[in-house]
């Protein structure tokens, strides 16, 4: 089954704003399994629109639309839906009283040109999910299918899920659902994982299903998606949980975490489940830790506060080692903050550098209680990814000393 | 003149990567008076991506074709723009001796399938600017032209910028300029700015150019978009220049900034160019005005430490008011990291609010050397925007404490 996506709106052409939408739904039709090979982008021009939907239509079984359904008159995809499929414009007055309804739940008075939005094609049936003023409309043409959803993404995305998706794998008969999980690793290289993971992608390759594949991510780490292609949904879930558990059975704990988790949710989770509380001082990642920490613990319920500034990266007696160093600047963050947990990143001593030490040679410091630890790495040398790597390795090396305790 | 874009690459229509190039693109010929009214994604694949070239040669006057120009199998542009042409592909070993080149000065080897991103249409010429490995193309087509370029988006730009949309300029023969300058403003209504430069609107509808428009963006303020249309780009800018003189006479302070900077890259500099430095405190707005200062003070000259963490907003005597509170506050701020200027937001006293009270209310404290000063305003209640508000809000109370100073 093949469905395209028109995107409408001349502020995509004109690049005032980039088209997410298509992104967003070609991705899930390919999770639905079902196909998307042309994706257009056109100005709120009826003929040109008119032009694409027919285009997309003669080619695939189903276009969606999305935009041009607000209440202004550069609005016309109702327009021109309608003319596609030959027929008049009817307002469904049910609508026009529920649009009327949101304006006055919000103490707003509907305006006159909200009532267009009402305006349904002969034949073509408003979607169930309305969370903005513009219903989405599903539109049978023949065999075939229009349907028409707002460029709000988020209107978008409910009545993609609640209704274009199921119904175009209703017309395709077809349930094969696709289903992707991604591990996220930290402290091996993608080479280093491919040897650990050859024999199980050599099975995998015999088997054909599930797949695996990696990805380098830069500061995110490299990631080994699994994906599952299976009769259903569940199913799919199913062969991702067991291949998952292979993985990190052979991958060990340089998993950190599971699709969007980033390494500072896993963390403060982990302390939140250990009733930990957090403190931190940084001074060579200029504030990278503590907006990423506290993104996560908005209401600091873990994160209890951090320093920022060069001038703290220096606690810890003259003369001091670098891990000593960065052991009494943790010690501090945790006293400072009157917190369990203290993490801080320290440089070696500039004036006394061991002898052989890399560019970039930096000492991660996590006291937990009374117990104290530290580790040494060496970092990239520009900035952007020195401060980035440098949060991420200190996380990763509380995390481990989480799970050793 | 039409020129149209095709973006090739299947991870573009699986939602792997969002199609930022075409907008960048579709942006940057609007601004040299190019239309471009279809801009399509297609996958690597030889017939529909055939397809889509000539359809947009046939419809316009230009196609401009993003990606499929790597080493790899998939990467198939240059064999279909040659069938286009209806030519053959030629192997430039010029060009593979200039790729050879790149990889050597990497101290990499140059692998057998970069040979074939030197492969030039019979008839085509490569373009000029080279940044990457992959040279771009400009192919005529009897009267009109295709264009290749990289889907890398900085090899992208430099190859538009450079070569591209000097050579639709050309053969269109227009030199007609169009510039944009946005004045950023923060502190009055949409309503209210409309209201101070209403007849000035008047005046520029009568005169048509250049433009106003007005731009609400939530915690970026409200944006005034000045846009000239000019023979040439010196006069267009110049036209740019006049206008801003004159909003500015008419808003005065209200407008913080142009273009691309943020509150806190105006406060930063001008900090800078009085050879002063800032400490902050922040607790209620966890984290995020350290996120923002380091983001542009990477270095620290300017900004020298913070302390972020509920337990720091609550400096000053018991009883003590909200403006007290604040200004103490800021006051520790300042000394804590020995800056010349501290800046801190309060809540009211939990025990005791001030009777009438908003929701919402916080005082601002900023200290400049000796001087005080305080303000109280009341901010959204949801969490997102109440931080990101009252670190704007700071920040411009700041900005204007330093121009009055």
């Amino acid at each position: 089954m093949r469905c395209e996506i028109v995107a409408i709106g001349t502020e995509l052409l004109l690049g005032q704003i980039v088209d997410t939408n298509s992104s967003w739904i070609g991705e899930n039709l390919a999770l639905a399994g079902i196909d998307s090979v042309y994706q257009t982008k056109v100005g709120d021009n009826f003929e040109r629109m008119e032009f694409c939907i027919r285009q997309a239509l003669g080619r695939s079984d189903a276009v969606i639309c999305c935009g041009g359904l607000g209440p202004t008159q550069d609005d016309i995809t109702r327009e021109v839906i309608a003319k596609v499929m030959g027929v008049e414009l009817r307002r469904d007055e049910a609508i026009v009283d529920k649009i009327r309804y949101m304006f006055e739940s919000r103490n707003r008075v509907m305006a006159d040109n909200n009532r267009r939005q009402a305006d349904i094609p002969v034949g073509a049936e408003p979607i169930a999910q309305m969370p903005g003023t513009a219903p989405g409309l599903m539109c049978p043409v023949g065999d075939k299918v229009i349907y028409a959803v707002p460029g709000v993404p988020h209107e978008m995305r409910t009545m993609v899920n609640g209704t274009v998706l199921p119904d175009l794998q209703r017309r395709s008969g077809q349930t094969t659902a696709i289903r992707s999980r991604v591990l996220r690793t930290w402290g091996n290289s993608e080479s280093g994982l491919a040897e650990i993971l050859a024999d199980r992608i050599d099975t995998l390759d015999q088997l054909g299903n599930p797949t695996l594949a990696f990805q380098a991510s830069g500061i995110e780490g490299i990631k080994v998606r699994i994906t599952a292609k299976s009769p259903d949904k569940a199913t799919a879930e199913s062969v991702l949980a067991s291949e998952e558990k292979l993985i990190r059975g052979l991958l060990g704990d340089v998993i950190f975490g599971v699709d969007d988790e980033s390494m500072e949710v896993v963390v403060i989770n982990r302390l939140r489940e250990l009733g930990l509380s957090l403190g931190v001082i940084e001074g060579l990642t200029g504030g990278v830790l503590t907006a990423r920490l506290s993104e996560v613990d908005a209401a600091g319920g873990v994160f209890k506060g951090a320093m920022v500034g060069d001038a703290h990266s220096h606690a810890g007696e003259p003369g001091a080692t670098g891990e000593e160093r960065a052991i009494a600047t943790a010690k501090k963050a945790r006293d400072a903050f009157g917190a369990d947990v203290g993490i801080a990143v320290s440089k070696p001593d500039i004036a006394s550098p061991p002898p052989g030490a890399p560019p970039g040679l930096v000492y991660l410091g996590v006291v937990v209680g009374d117990k104290s630890y530290s580790q040494s790495t060496a970092l990239p040398g520009d900035r952007a990814r020195f401060r980035n790597y440098a949060v991420i390795n200190l996380l990763n090396f509380l995390r481990k000393t989480l799970s050793a305790a």
